[in-house]
């Protein structure tokens, strides 16, 4: 096996298929990561014209079809059946179950899986991983209602955010996976010289293995956007994957499973590789298998509390968390108010604020802020942007497309606790929902606060609709707020407005200092809230609402080892002197 | 500042300079750590005709005019002197002081240090690196006399492991960090078309940050060898670094910090970026920084027991752990019984066992293995193997300069205890050494163990000229062994000897399965025990006995996080519609 001096990624031939007809587009991808303009092979448009004829129709068809009905997976092990009461947040039961698999069957299971997918290499992993994508791709408006209703998301971000920009996230995650394996080559021949005599001669081989059994926690209302990078990831570098999905969305990621499972019987692997570890609201399994030995990754979003417990607590895994963090935009100038209201209103809005990256903590110098329209107060400010929420959500139908539904009662809560937070400026108001008449839809509140008395308010997460106005001193003392809380608690996004270039420098140390990315001036169609794959980083390690960055190389390379053989060469009788 | 689309990782004009003096050999490293051939750009000869007709004698002086005084570190932060009661091997005390620097005072003085550092950007900081490494390659002969002296190897293996080896080990560190920090431009424009008017248009900054304060926690065997990887990958990725040696160990950092200090100075930095902090024997302040919250990288090689207690507590740093393992050889069968025996005695004596990836445990099938010499039953190669070291060491001056000295208590205590192990084969017996009177210098011990009896003796680590010819039922049972004792207590080495390919396709699943590097078939001058730079990987986190492996991209992208910050771009009338 050591006779040959070419790449030895891959050896079984029936699965190189998958990677022949994906090599260009995960060579793109690749260079995408690296040149970080914008690119996205899954087209975002929820159109006809791009996803076929029958596609939307097709897809309604089978979201409609799987309610009330057992999900079907097959082959997947399991002893009868479980139901979590998913629910609509638009106002019905879905009344799925799926398999149950225990905790201990699902890990002998996967483990039994691995030792072909470890076999095969980086260049047929990858090639199977693109050709799972892809047909999540075409399965996009079957996701999209499925995340629709599993999430509360409006129909259009269902299909964008839960259909191609995951799909995105997920191959950025391949890219970035299939590149780090292939830095070093499969074989090398090391000759070292001698002082007497022929060199020393080496062949050396070099394999990546996986590091073992990964499991994906996945949350509530993101489930294949903040879980396909974990998942396509781990699966990339030779890891099986279970996916343990949120009580309230597991229909999302028991598709995305369908799929991975059946593309992985097709190139001839043990469909296992991947499987769904379901369960009823208040089960164990997630704890109970991040503590598992043989669990050696774990993938997380959710609840700070949680994913702090998972970091101490699952030591055998690399563990990849993102939690809760305090988005903060500082405002100090801006040479298009209109513009700012505009975007900041839609930013706060957007799915109702259930976003890990709405702004929260807006802060403002008490004593204004310079516009183009003259002069602003923080109370005037707050004031603005509760009319630019009023005209934003003045035809409900519209609203509705915007905000979404609320997802859970964690957020119903929250709402009602903040209306006695600060002086409401303008309160979460209900909306009619054109199509659905039980969906919870609610705009967004806007409090002001003090950044003086009500530090203990906004030095927490108000995860959902909820904004504080908070007034300091200056805008230096915004930068300093910034830097100091979202090092103490963490952040997803941060922003910044301002006409002053030495003020917009300060804001990028001070993003910097508190190892949180920022955007400056956004007045136009691009949000805080959004990040593009392949461009734009989410997360960052180097702040505590997350210990991993969606994606880089950081995100992929404590998955695998490489592992190393070597072997000397025999030197003729003249060489070896 | 938005206003160059060039890389804008250099801002500093007076710190290019070492840069571009090394960028041809950063590049041709970075080519070297993908190519995995031969390499190395130190020198590893200690000859006059490479370093220069003065250098040995130079070197040797500097490390004389330096016993019994104070360490001068110009401008090194601290509080009075510190004397660590360093005393070499060889039988003599260096009786050196260092500055006292606490805990505290280090973590301030370092994270001070930071800012200016983090803004020089990744070409700065490899540049000044790679001056760090000329300047300690051009010290390797003082280094050698100091690594000689306080770890008790002998002068060749001390110039060629804690000089050029380890310069090699750094730079690779350094490649690395450099590669990774430049896969990702300095800046870009993102431009996504829109279905109606021009396209969304931005400009992106992505910034390398490092993670935070980074602690080397050094050992006494392999101080600079061990430490370095971590010092460079660290430093390169823009964090401070605390150099904690061991206490029985400090000259060999102490010298490493006044060279990396004069070249920070010399660029224009803070030369507090690397500082030493050194204690007496019995200290507390591995433990006391590992905890500071601003300490947040910690490299540590040495015990198991101190490494899991980091790996468990340092839980706001990324830890690099390499401990202690079980090295193990299965033998099968050879055609150079000759080649192997003495193979694997130099293996077994080179500086006393006294290295991480000294084999220990020899499997061997209790019926014995087939040998161009005919079949050797466990109990006649126990024999040979002793009568090899025999041979080996026949001559005092040439046995002195293979063993070097015990270096520690430890080491010895060990020696006593496996007196007692198993049955003897061959006991361990001093050696006169021809230079030093006073150096305790010893052969190695071999025991003889079984499979079924002693699992309690040969599964812990015995660091130190201890080896086990253990009998097993088969080579089949010999790598079941490999795969479960190096699963549950890890191994930094394992190899194996077979004439049979399907034996030795049977090893290398059994070492990917284990996690653990293998060497096939060594009966010539390389050794299991010595890595290559550049091409050998040395550890694995895919077993126990480390959490990172020298060096690989994983153990350089936990160290820094890409920060980015966005700006929309103005688009013309025509273009925004």
């Amino acid at each position: 096996m050591h006779d040959t001096a070419t790449d030895t990624h891959d050896t079984a031939a029936e699965v190189t298929d998958f990677f022949a007809r994906h090599r260009t587009l995960l060579e793109r991808a690749v260079t995408a990561t690296e040149s970080r303009e914008h690119w996205t092979p899954y087209p975002e448009s929820p159109s006809k014209a791009v996803y076929g004829e029958d596609a939307p129709k097709l897809g309604e068809a089978a979201f409609r079809e799987q309610i009330g009905r057992p999900f079907d997976l097959p082959g997947h092990p399991g002893e009868g059946r479980v139901a979590p009461e998913e629910r609509s947040p638009y106002g019905f039961p879905l009344g799925i179950s799926y398999p149950r698999l225990s905790p201990e069957a699902a890990v002998v299971a996967a483990a039994r899986a691995t030792a072909a997918w470890r076999a095969a290499g980086p260049d047929t992993r990858a090639g199977v991983a693109a050709e799972i994508l892809a047909r999540l791709n075409a399965a996009s408006f079957e996701i999209a209602h499925a995340v629709q209703h599993t999430t509360g998301q409006a129909f259009v971000m269902a299909f964008q955010a839960g259909g191609p920009h995951a799909q995105d996230r997920g191959l950025e995650a391949v890219a970035y996976a299939w590149a780090e394996q292939r830095k070093h080559p499969g074989a090398a021949r090391w000759s070292k010289p001698q002082r007497k005599g022929g060199p020393q001669v080496m062949d050396k081989r070099f394999t990546p293995v996986g590091r073992g059994v990964s499991l994906l926690i996945a949350c509530n209302t993101f489930p294949t956007w903040n879980g396909y990078p974990g998942l396509f990831a781990s699966l990339a570098t030779g890891n099986p994957v279970l996916v343990k999905p949120h009580p309230g969305a597991v229909l999302p990621l028991a598709i995305t499973v369908r799929v991975a499972r059946k593309v992985l019987a097709e190139a001839g692997f043990d469909p296992d590789l991947v499987l769904l570890v379901a369960e009823a609201p208040g089960g164990r399994a997630a704890a109970e298998l991040a503590l598992h030995p043989e669990v050696r990754i774990v993938d997380f979003t959710g609840s700070t509390e949680f994913g702090d417990w998972l970091e101490a607590n699952a030591r055998q895994a690399a563990v990849y968390t993102e939690k809760a963090g305090i988005n903060t935009v500082v405002l100090d100038s801006t040479d298009d108010y209109r513009g700012l209201l505009g975007n900041l209103a839609f930013s706060l809005s957007l799915y109702s604020g259930q976003m890990c990256t709405t702004p929260q903590n807006l802060l403002v110098p008490r004593e204004g802020i310079a516009t183009d329209q003259g002069p602003r107060t923080a109370d005037e400010f707050a004031d603005d942007l509760a009319a630019a929420l009023d005209r934003l959500h003045a035809d409900p139908a519209r609203a509705a497309g915007t905000l979404g539904a609320i997802v859970n009662d964690g957020v119903r809560d929250r709402l009602a606790e903040a209306a006695g937070a600060g002086r409401t400026v303008r309160a979460s108001t209900p909306v009619d929902h054109p199509e659905y008449a039980d969906a919870d839809v609610r705009t967004p509140l806007v409090a002001r606060l003090d950044a003086g008395t009500d530090r203990e308010v906004f030095t927490r997460e108000w995860f959902g609709p909820v904004s504080f106005v908070i007034g300091t001193d200056s805008t230096r003392h915004s930068l300093e707020l910034l830097r100091e809380t979202v090092r103490a608690h963490g952040a997803l996004t941060a922003a910044v407005h301002s006409t002053d270039e030495e003020v917009l420098t300060a804001a990028e140390e001070a993003a910097l200092d508190a190892g949180v990315h920022l955007s400056e001036n956004l007045t136009g169609q691009v949000f805080v809230n959004q990040s593009a794959a392949f461009s734009d980083f989410h997360g960052s390690a180097a702040n505590p609402a997350a210990s991993a960055t969606l994606s880089d190389a950081a995100f992929v390379t404590g998955r695998f080892a490489v592992l190393q053989s070597r072997r000397p060469v025999a030197v003729t009788a003249e060489e070896s002197a």
